[in-house]
């Protein structure tokens, strides 16, 4: 059993308990004690880890994320999303070899790891992946992921052929027998594939017992995109299809009015709030407020490189606060509390996992981020530890994580990742 | 004459220059040399100083902010704007000393220049500031100030004793004959002056021939607070006190309107645009690319930590540039040139310091940062420089800073404040 003691806790679970000069005991994987300081965990352990007053929180979930695109960064700024999707990203997608993407994806893993995220939901353009490749490099990383190959209609092969190609994908991840290495369905939009698509994919999910993963609702123009071709908006087109009866994750959800917000509530479908790729492509600011309070998971997430363009989950979650506070008019919505639960039980939630992640608490697994904030000036003064970590923390400021019990990073130098 | 070779440097001049493997040479305090290499500028090198292809930009000027309440990080989140004023803030500053302010302004001014400001426009409650200790601090740290003594009504001092007192800080200053510390007359705000007081203020500014700093239009509740009073809005009541008509800076401009906008573009307003604090107080997004198209113009600031929580001029400037894409439903609104040229050049044009700073020019000063992009995941691919360092970079990517040709950051350390 290791314990670290001399930490400040931010535990995350339910009520949000806090233990300032506490200590975190871990044997294998798991937590086994959390609290203030114990004699009698103490005598038990193998080693005593001195972390000298740093902060310990929750390892980050990033509920919405596109790792092979990490070479795209900068590819194309200041456009809207439908330009900048089709004229930009898909064509350079479309050249994507394994070399390229398994290398993208081993430097989303590292940046991802320096700042603090230990589990992530990825969505891949089935262009150029090799999926060995990449779960071997996730499976080394030690971090968490949920895989999701993206299903669109093209000219180029049948709605059946793409069935066919992802249910491959899905037996190949399925045979790793990996727990930490999931797999979803996913569609990519109401508006890049067909009905009949949409269909088979969540017969497909279904078929599979896994969950959807889907861009909804982003922009006005997806809004009128889906209304002229169906004649619906498109949470109504996909409450039709059965989506929202059937475990999914809605990246983006920023159009959303109060009678859909209503339906979601009731729904199994959870949000990725995705601030600040939101901000970019001009798409506009989701109702996570509104979400939150009709009792709707919603998780924050960075999306991809090409439209953030970093994955820093600490700059994701403070923009999220500081948006909802302005969106609503009222400085009170969105606290601290909220932010850190977003960035980590909520992400957790979301993902369908919160069994296992996203707080420490007893039973649950070692996944947590350490920082220490002695000789930082903009983490000063130091006792305002929770008002920091929101709102004054770079992901910089990251000096250890921990997976599982395991370290992956140790002085901001990521040791499971071999770029 | 040092010279800086293997650089990429982005002049933020009128045209935009960007010099990739150039070399910027200094003479004493002055820019003498920036563009390709040249090899008559390298043999009358004393030193060449090889940066191996870092990224050089001008230093950036943080156009607003309270560095005496750098102390005060973390006080009081979650809160609008006159509540958390005047619940909080002001009954902390109450008790201030000048111990407190100076340590405060210290830890300030390396916070700024470890994230890469190298000039600031900071306004400061009248209470526990030592100026000479802060001029000391602030001539040791080599970063340009301008010190804004702020003026309130108050039950205890009538407008004729603020006004005197100011006038001794004031003459004060202009006895320092430092023209790296200049003064400004900051009446605090419409409505936490008195008219006789914004007149004295005004009438003050301009026998010393020095400009005004005050804060306006922030949120609808001023709005709302100076009808009531006065029976007009905020800007067209300091209109005719004669606001308008002397070089003034106006931190926050969030509320204001179409006709509003026009009056400022015929004034001498500039507007300090503070788009953190003014989300985080929810106080909304000022208008900046309808002021920046009238041709008002608009320098990028932080406000205090206590509304931000950090002098993070680079996540300011991409907040600003992601905000604007928001509110006008355009993402090619504030580009990546205009975000660069908001965090430098702009901001010397709003402190009238434009002919001395803000861009790399031969005749200019010599202030400036380095970044170096090698082995820093988040900067890859590194082609990219210009959406990087508005969209991807952190302070904490900031290696080296240069104030008037002289060191005073290397390696992220600053070198010139003793804390």
């Amino acid at each position: 059993m290791k314990v670290f003691q001399y930490v400040n806790i931010v535990t995350c679970d339910q009520d949000f308990h806090v233990y300032l000069d506490g200590i975190l005991a871990v044997k294998e994987s798991q937590i086994v004690y959390v609290g203030q300081e114990n004699q009698e965990i103490l005598k038990q352990a193998d080693q005593i880890i001195d972390y000298q007053g740093a902060w310990i929180i929750p390892g980050l979930v990033n509920c919405h994320t596109h790792s092979a695109m990490t070479g795209l960064r900068g590819i194309r700024d200041d456009s809207n999303l439908h330009e900048w999707l089709e004229d930009y990203i898909w064509p350079a997608e479309a050249e994507f070899t394994p070399e390229m993407t398994t290398k993208a994806v081993k430097e989303a893993l590292t940046e991802m790891l320096q700042s603090g995220t230990t589990t992530f939901n990825d969505m891949y353009n089935p262009n150029g992946v090799d999926i060995a490749e990449i779960y071997e490099a996730v499976k080394v990383s030690k971090m968490r992921c949920y895989f999701s190959p993206t299903l669109f209609s093209s000219d180029v092969e049948s709605t059946a052929e793409t069935i066919a190609r992802t249910r491959a994908i899905i037996e190949t991840i399925k045979g790793y027998q990996d727990p930490d290495f999931k797999v979803m369905v996913a569609p990519h939009s109401p508006y890049s594939c067909s009905r009949d698509l949409l269909e088979a994919s969540l017969e497909l999910a279904k078929e599979e017992n896994i969950p959807l993963h889907i861009h909804v609702a982003e922009t006005q123009e997806e809004s009128g995109i889906i209304l002229k071709r169906y004649g619906k908006r498109p949470l109504a087109f996909l409450d039709e299809l059965g989506y929202l009866d059937h475990k999914a994750i809605f990246a983006h959800g920023v159009e959303l009015n109060e009678a859909e917000i209503t339906r979601l509530a009731d729904s199994q479908v959870a949000i990725a709030h995705n601030p600040i790729s939101n901000l970019k492509l001009a798409s506009g600011i989701a109702p996570v407020v509104q979400l939150q309070q009709a009792g709707v998971a919603v998780g924050i997430a960075t999306d991809s490189v090409a439209s953030n363009n970093n994955l820093d989950m600490f700059e994701e979650g403070r923009t999220a606060a500081l948006l909802q506070k302005m969106k609503n008019g009222d400085a009170s919505q969105f606290p601290i509390e909220t932010a850190l639960k977003a960035l980590t039980i909520e992400g957790a939630k979301v993902l369908g996992m919160a069994d296992e992640i996203g707080s420490l608490e007893v039973g649950k697994q070692a996944d947590f981020l350490v920082i220490q904030p002695q000789g930082k000036i903009h983490l000063q003064p130091q006792e305002n530890m929770l008002s920091h970590l929101v709102y004054a923390v770079k992901s910089s400021d990251v000096n250890d994580v921990y997976i599982a019990g395991e370290q992956v990073v140790k002085d901001g130098q990521v040791l499971t990742v071999n770029l």
